[in-house]
């Protein structure tokens, strides 16, 4: 089958694989239906991500049809359509316990990582139980497929937020994070979602799409100021910094008000800094880390009844075959990508020039 | 001036009155601009609430323009527009200091029961500044009329009623307090709301207008059933109920699932039984009472915002000089009446055949 | 091996019973070391719990050592020292995530109502890996008898109260649960706790042992009016409704200040009455229910730092031989009974008189 | 009278100033019975306070008898013994509204800072029903003394600490603000409180009264190793970092579970470095900022109830005639000084050598 390797640092490639087979009895194999390309995927490439294995099939954000499961596999069966996690986790441990799963001290990132993801035909899915969540019939598998990945992290992020009907809050950054951040704030009954970005266009679809209220281009505006326009002077009640950009930590905490909560999903490449006394008594809470994947169903749940569409977010969408091709316009935000997904099963063909 | 008064058990009458005047460094006059009849006024003529003075003019859901304020008034001037709280309230003592606004020491419901109201074209509304919300310029008297009482009431039983987001929210009763929980109930992101009354208009236009998902009319579908149907045989995640019909209550903990949360918001006349026993191992939570008018601000930021609106309960709108035909029409939900609001200063001629 | 079943309703009898063996890959076989009568084991032989097997083992509070495991038993070995819950729970399903495992879709109250219970030599235990906690070396098998019954009730009682450090606490009911109750709710930092009851021996104890700081015997004084002698004349902040006797649910809410937290742990045998009326405006909130075993080891470790210690209410330690005497004696709260311990292992002889 | 002035940068002195008299309704003059020196009256020493006022009397840490009342002044009257906040603050803003009023519009630190504070025999304290806290007749001034700051500092910083039942809690500092912490979190029931200083004898004092379970010294031992020991490798599930030092802002975090909360009490003279993506995935919330002093009725009540006892900081008491030894011995932690505490009416006699 046809599978994108990580084959080294600054190499990625679209290869011949064989098919994966069931290893354990808790195992499914998943026929992969619909796959994007995750900025996690970019990292790995470029060699800022470790533990990833070199060789390994990647992509941890995929949705489809489960065509074999090991004899330890209780709740889903042949045929069923699945969206499937970025995160495997046990469900018992200390943290499972406590709704902390992506710090479950037997799982964590291993699709795509570790172990072969989905950006291939199909892929291998451990503890298929925990991992899978079942997409209702009638949701497509393009609606479901940010479900374990990108719209679980805005989910995490605005549920930690402890946003108050009424609030004014920001998001630094309209990018696939952002827009999921935005859309699943607004769940929590904010007067006013305030996005901040330098793309134009993505603020432009922010709006027009109804996921913000106002938009903000620190390149034309100070934010600071335009947010306690908002406030009475105040700053935002709530603060996600999702942008992750040189200067956007201490936006965040300087646009927000005394005693908001500052929620930190970007991920920085260089140690930030926290100038504590410039900022005392003004009693902010800083919540940092990244996606748990511990409420998939409920973000289903949403799905079908119609709370949460992620299917603005696919601007692109191409065979397998075309994939590497969305790796570079996916990386340079060319033509108004915001998400590349690739369709295994519609139309794909050999791969040109491949032999094994 | 016109105002409409208790004048004893089972009579409440169109009159003249002198116009108020300042009484304390605190008060404030109002000119009545909109002002609403409520069930309240109902249960004072039917000599339901002893407390209630003969004489009193009644009216505690009202709106309008400052035209005098005591030396003691800091917030507001003269010209300012106002909504006006049902209840007063210290804002210092131990329950205000938590939030427990209706439980205030020194406050409670005084206007339109104790003391003169506002179903009149003048009303002195003591401690203005903690009881009235100012209307922002974008906002009109009718959209901002309810903050203060029918509106506040749905939104303090959504704040307590735990939704979380993806939740099942059952609501019995689509009178108008049932139509504000709804919409309140949709701040807390829920995948489904589903409203329950006999009344199907009622219904057809909580449905049209978005308020809820699913409607259920008692009179042909059981409720419990229906709800187990949309819940996977749990039964609804939060219940509010709103109708105070005879088996309501009954209603309200067996359409919930296991440990959901029940809010009671219906007023009822007579004790209801809670055969713990019969629901022993359910853990349930019942929480009880009635409004607290300590997020008006809140409210009206919302209202500000676009996302609230009770503008689709006013049905009838009147000069003063109709409001006896409109205590009739409300009390027997004629016509499809779900608010009745009169407008002292636009239309308003001398009340026929009354002389003093 | 020696065993107490329940006979038919108004029958128990120690008999002779076969030695358990394992029966599904995760059960376990506990040696009880330990085991006491609870109160539901009087409801069992009463009758009053239909869903009670005769001739059933019974038992559900208990500790002991694991003898032998099924080979899906994860946490445990051969040798390890445990206590037991009252309840089985999957740990998977809907409830069971949310933390309210008592309402797991599979488990419920299993051991000593539907299956052997632990009122004997040993014992097979479902799910062990679920059902056990293990007791560290320093915590004597009496020390943690309680943790999957009467002290995981008072436990889950005062973790749903919402003290808040400062409050002042009212426990109606000075029995085996009442004390969980009180020392549990210690642990979230009240001023003061109240204990009321009508057997002066157990005020005595509870307020010797620290427990509680106040008592008041309801037949010598007015229980609401010393509540609010302590509170400013405002009511308690935290109700714990653990005596279940004829007027203690209405004693409950009328001694709760507004806006209180009422939790009802008792099992009435009648319907209660709420004359929400007469309440109205009180705003108070009802917490019904029984157990949940989330938490056991939590609990575990707060007996080991010291934090909780339930050994206070061992009145009575006897062979198993004796404990037909002890149902008597606890049943009756003859001679000071808190709670009757039995040892199966320190000194039992045959079954005087008992032929197989 | 005598009182304690900061002259300029470096320098305060114990001098005679006239009495002070009443400015406004709401004003009362307190004749201070005991006051402390606070480690910020040595910022303000040191001209680390650009805020404070050159001639201003010191002192924000003190209680008396008040011995006059302006007009506006409600519920306190001549007479009344209290302990006075070290901040103002209105309590109707948009922050004092939400319980956060060290951030109020109009308030913040006022006494012994910008006007004149309690290092003196009497000081007038403004908006004295807000800033006063009454001493319950069983309490003596000394017992009540740091109710108002250090202790109120503590008690926040606990209350936001999230401290679950069971939790291991991890206090870096063990000074007066971290003894308070100690005390205050111990409201929240932990199983363990572990302290950490360089200061033996401090912690030494924290064991011995039962502050903390643990004691760590940096010197000797690794305190993340120290803290992993103690929880199954987990690390803190709470840390409070109070002791500001060079490296305990990243001790703090290193030694936290992932998803633990991190209360940043300590104020540090540099910016701190985080580095994210050290941490990333550990999700930690760093909570920051000052005391508020909206909670000293419930901590009041809490000592009345002998729940918290701060008199064990006080190891060095003198009149206030020799105030400027305690300046020295306090400042350089001789003899064991934790808490430097004045008796201005005791034994005071003419400032020696003084002439105006």
């Amino acid at each position: 089958m046809k599978a994108v390797i990580y084959e080294k640092k600054g190499r990625v490639r679209l290869v011949e694989k064989p098919m994966p087979t069931i290893q354990e009895p808790r195992d499914a194999i998943v026929k992969v239906m619909r796959a994007s390309i995750c900025s996690s995927d970019l990292h790995i490439r470029n060699g800022g991500v470790p533990r990833a294995k070199e060789g390994v099939v990647l992509g941890h954000e995929f949705a489809g049809e489960i065509v074999e499961t090991g004899s330890g596999v209780k709740k889903f069966s042949v045929g069923d359509r699945v969206a499937v996690n970025v995160e495997s986790f046990c469900g018992e441990c200390f943290f499972c316990r406590r709704g902390f799963v992506n710090n479950c001290v037997e799982g964590g990132w291993e699709l795509g990582c570790r172990i072969d993801g989905g950006q291939a035909e199909y892929v291998r899915v451990p503890t298929a139980d925990m991992s899978c969540t079942r997409i209702p019939d009638a949701i497509s598998y393009e609606q479901a497929l940010f479900v374990g990945d990108v719209l679980a992290t805005g989910y995490w992020a605005a549920g930690i937020g402890e946003i108050q009907p009424a609030d004014v809050v920001l998001v630094l950054g309209a990018g696939p994070t952002g827009l999921t951040t935005m859309m699943s704030a607004r769940l929590f009954g904010p007067a006013v979602i305030v996005a901040s970005d330098v793309n134009e266009e993505r603020l432009a679809l922010a709006k027009a799409r109804g996921l913000c209220d106002v938009t903000i281009n620190p390149k034309k505006q100070d934010v600071v100021e335009a947010v306690r326009g908002l406030t009475d002077g105040r700053g935002a009640d709530v603060v996600f910094e999702v942008a992750g950009a040189k200067n956007t930590f201490e936006l965040a905490w300087r646009a927000a008000r005394p005693n908001a909560v500052v929620v930190v999903v970007a991920l920085y490449e260089e140690a930030q800094t926290i100038p504590l006394h410039r900022m005392y008594g003004k009693n902010l809470t800083f919540k940092t880390g990244g996606v748990d994947a511990s409420k998939c169903s409920e973000i289903m749940r949403l799905i079908e009844a119609g709370r949460l569409d992620t299917s603005l977010m696919i601007t692109h969408r191409t065979p397998l075959n075309d994939i590497m091709q969305g790796y570079d316009i996916f990386a340079n935000q060319k033509e108004g990508c915001i998400k590349w997904v690739v369709t295994p099963f519609e139309a794909d063909k050999p791969i040109p020039g491949e032999t094994f």
